[in-house]
C-alpha cells in the first residue's frame, strides 16, 4: 500500500521526538502498520532549525495553514499546545478532511465536544493518547480494553512534575518551595509552574479520562482543582508514620444513587502498601476499577519526548489502519457513540464522599481531645486513628492528627468549622483527603 | 446496526462469566459497540445445567459444531480448553468463515501458527486478549499501543498461582509443599497443579507475548520452562535480607547481536523496590522495555471468571466493529503483517545473559571463600554481594550465599561445574537467576 503521509505541526520536544521515533523505527512500524507512515512536512517558526534536523526529503514551513491546506497530507499531527492557535489548526484540519492525532490536554479537555462533534460530522478520527500519561496507553485501555466492562472510577498520578516534587519531599524532609527550586534546576518543573504545581495538567487530564470512561461530554470547567502548593512538609510526615503516602491524584467516580460523578484533583493520603503509594519521581499510574476486571493499574512514563512520541505513534498507526475505513468501523473518540453520550452532571465537592486526615494545633490542655471528638461524632463522622505527638518540652501545644471513615465533605466542612472556632485550636486545621482505593 | 450473534463454545468458569457480564452490561456495552453482541448459543454436555443458567432465549447444544456450523451465528468464543477438540473446534470455525474469539494460550502457544494462517487465509479474525494475564489487556498493548517502539524485552507474573505460593512462602516462611497444600484448598491451585507450578501455563503465555513483541512465530517448543517446585524457603528468606523478592518470571528478550531471542520462565530475583517485586497474591503484572516509551507496567486479576471475561467482551467489541471491515482495516493477529513474521531463533540457555544467585553449603572452614570467589573470577564471573552465615555453635558447616554481575549462562555452568566439585562444597549448590529489570 502507499505510503500516509503526515504533517507535523509544533516541532519542539515532543515534535522533535515524534520525528526521531518515526524515523529511527521505521521499518518496525511499517512491518506493523502495513504501509509507511512518512513525514511529508513540519511546521516550525526557526525554519533553519527545523531544516537541520529533518534533512531535504521534508518540506519545512513557518505557517500551520500550509500543512492543513497540503493535499499531499493524510494526517495533522499537532503539538503546538495551548488552547488558541491550537484549536484553530485542528478545526480547520478537520474541516479540510484530514484527521488528526494530538497530544493536547488542555485543547480536549476545554473544547472537546466541539472538536469531536465537528471530527464526527466530517468523518475524520481525532486521536489522543498522547495527551494523558505520555508513554502509558491508558486511553485505549480504558476505551477498548475495559469495553466489556461498567467502570467504577479512575484515579491516577498523572502529573510527573508533582510527583518529583511529593517525592523528593518525602524522601528528603524538605519543603515544597525548595523542592521546587531543585525540581525547575533539574527540569522537571517550568518556570511558571503554575500549570503543574496548581493540578491544572491533572485535572485537564482527569476531564479527558473521566469523559471516556463514563460516557459523558468533557466538563473541566466543573472539576475540583487543588494542586501541592500548600502542602507542608509535616503533612507528609506524619502520614507515614500513620501507614500513608500522600500522592496529588486525579480522582473520577460514579456516583449512580446522587445520578452524578465526581471529578476531583487534589493531594491523597494513599495507604503505603498500594502499587501506585510506590510511583515515585516523575513516573505515572492510573488505577482503574471496573466491576468484570476488577482493579487494574497502568504505569510508565507521563511525559518526555520519547514516551510522549510513542504514544503518538500508536495513535498514529491506529488512523493509518483506519483511515480508509467505514467511520462504523472505528473506535468513537469519547469510547461511547457520540448519539449514546450522557448529560451526566459532576458533583459539587459538598457531595464527595471521602475520608479525612486532620492535623490539629492544639492547646496542650485537658479535655480537648474530647471536644473535638465530640464535633466529630455529632456530625456523624467516625474516626479511624488518632495520632498525638508529645509536647516538647516548655511548649504548651502540640499537633493532633486525626484520621477519619469515609463521610460526606459537607459535614466534614461543618464539622471543621466548629473545630476551628474552639479556643484550643491554635492554628488552620490542615485537612488533606485520604482514599483506600481499594 | 443488528446485533452480532455470539456462540459460546464451553460453558464453565469463564463461559459462564462471558454470559453473565455481557448480559449485564449489555447497555454499557452497546453504547460503545454501536450494536447489541447477543448470545444466541451455548454449548456444554450438561444440557440442563446450561438451560438453568440462559435461560429459553438461547439455543443450548451438546455439540460444539453444531455451533460452529450454525449459520445465525457470526462470533464463535471457544473456553473449552485444552488442545484436542479446541483445536478442531477452532479451525472447523475458521474454516466456516467465523471470527473466534479465545481464552486458550495452550492451543496457540502449541498451534498458533496454523490457526493465525488458517485465519489469514480466510479473511477471519482470531483474537486472544484473554489468553494472557486474564483482565490486564497486555495483548492489545504490545500489538497496537507500543506498535512505535523497538520492544526490548517483556517481563512479567503471568501466572497467579504460583505467585500466590511465592507471596505466602514468603509471607509466612513455610516451604514449598505446605503453601501448595493450602492454595489448592482455596480454590487457587488444581489438583493436579503441575501446568502451573512446573512453569508451563506461564511459558504457554510468554510464548505469546514474545511472538507478537518481536514479530516471530509462536515457538514454544524452544522456551527454556522452569517452575517452582524446586524452590526453598530459605533462598525466599535470604533474597529478602539481600534486598530481592524471588518471583516466577516470563522473560523474553531480544538479542540482536546473537540474532536471536532469549525465551524462559523461571523463579527470578527482582529487586525488592520494583513495584512488580511487590505484585502480591493471584496478581499478574506484566513489564514491558521499549526503545520510545521506556519501562511501562501492566497490572491486575490474571484469572477468575469475570476478569477473563472482560478480556473475552473486549475482543468481542473489537471483532465486532471490524467483522464486515476490509482485513487491511485490521490489527494483524501476531502484530505484525502476516508477511513480515521473521523466523529469528530461540537462543539455547547456554547463550542467555543473567546475573546469579547462589547458595552453597560450605565447610566452615578457612580458605573456602577463597576457592570458591577464584574460580568464579577465573571464568570472568564478577561478584556483586557476599553473605556469610554465622555457622551455628557446634555446627561445622554454613551457607554461603553469592550474588553475581551479569555473565553468560555457559559460564555460570562452568563455574558452578567447579565449585560442586570443591571438597569443601558439601550440598548441591542452589542457583537462581536475578533481573534488575531495569
Amino acid at each position: 500500500m502507499k505510503p500516509i503521509h503526515v504533517g507535523l505541526l509544533g516541532f519542539g520536544t515532543v515534535g522533535g521526538g515524534t520525528f526521531q521515533v518515526l524515523a529511527r523505527n521505521q521499518e518496525e512500524i511499517s512491518r506493523r502498520a502495513g504501509r509507511r507512515i512518512e513525514v511529508k512536512a513540519v511546521c516550525r517558526r526557526d525554519l533553519e532549525a527545523a531544516r537541520a534536523l529533518v534533512g531535504d526529503s521534508v518540506n519545512v514551513v513557518a505557517d500551520p495553514m500550509a500543512i492543513v491546506n497540503d493535499p499531499d497530507i493524510d494526517i495533522v499531527v499537532e503539538l503546538i499546545g495551548g488552547e488558541s492557535v491550537a484549536k484553530d489548526v485542528v478545526m480547520a484540519a478537520i474541516a479540510a478532511g484530514k484527521h488528526v492525532v494530538t497530544a493536547n490536554k488542555a485543547l480536549l479537555a476545554l473544547h472537546g465536544n466541539e472538536v469531536f462533534a465537528a471530527a464526527q460530522a466530517k468523518g475524520v478520527m481525532v486521536a489522543f493518547e498522547a495527551a494523558v500519561a505520555g508513554g502509558v496507553p491508558i486511553i485505549k485501555t480504558l476505551r477498548e480494553s475495559l469495553a466489556g466492562n461498567r467502570i467504577e472510577w479512575v484515579a491516577g498520578i498523572i502529573n510527573g512534575t508533582t510527583n518529583f516534587i511529593l517525592s523528593e519531599m518525602r524522601s528528603k524532609g524538605l519543603s515544597f518551595e525548595v523542592v521546587l527550586k531543585e525540581a525547575q534546576r533539574l527540569g522537571y518543573a517550568e518556570a511558571d509552574p503554575t500549570f503543574d504545581v496548581e493540578g491544572v495538567d491533572a485535572a485537564h487530564k482527569l476531564t479527558l479520562l473521566s469523559s471516556i470512561a463514563f460516557g459523558v461530554p468533557v466538563q473541566f470547567d466543573k472539576a475540583h482543582v487543588e494542586g501541592i502548593s500548600q502542602l507542608q512538609a509535616v503533612d507528609i510526615k506524619y502520614a507515614e508514620q500513620l501507614g500513608y503516602r500522600i500522592k496529588l491524584l486525579g480522582i473520577t467516580r460514579r456516583r449512580d444513587e446522587l445520578g452524578g460523578i465526581e471529578l476531583r484533583v487534589h493531594p491523597t493520603l494513599v495507604p503505603a502498601n498500594r502499587l501506585i503509594a510506590n510511583v515515585e519521581g516523575a513516573m505515572n499510574a492510573v488505577m482503574v476499577q471496573a466491576d468484570a476486571a476488577g482493579t487494574t493499574l497502568y504505569y510508565g512514563k507521563g511525559a518526555g519526548a520519547e514516551p510522549t512520541a510513542s504514544s503518538v505513534v500508536a495513535d498514529l498507526v491506529d488512523v493509518t489502519r483506519l483511515a480508509t475505513a467505514d467511520p462504523d468501523h472505528r473506535v468513537p473518540h469519547l469510547a461511547f457513540q457520540p448519539d449514546q453520550v450522557q448529560r451526566i452532571p459532576v458533583l459539587p465537592m459538598s457531595g464527595v464522599r471521602s475520608s479525612y486526615y486532620l492535623r490539629l494545633r492544639v492547646a496542650d490542655e485537658t479535655g480537648v481531645l474530647s471536644r473535638i471528638t465530640t464535633i466529630l461524632a455529632e456530625n456523624d463522622i467516625s474516626i479511624d486513628a488518632v495520632l498525638q505527638r508529645e509536647s516538647f518540652e516548655g511548649e504548651r501545644q502540640t499537633d493532633l492528627i486525626i484520621l477519619t471513615h469515609t463521610t460526606v465533605e459537607e459535614r466534614m466542612d461543618r464539622a471543621q468549622e466548629f473545630m476551628q472556632s474552639l479556643p484550643s485550636v491554635l492554628a488552620p486545621i490542615a485537612r488533606i483527603r485520604k482514599e483506600d482505593l481499594a
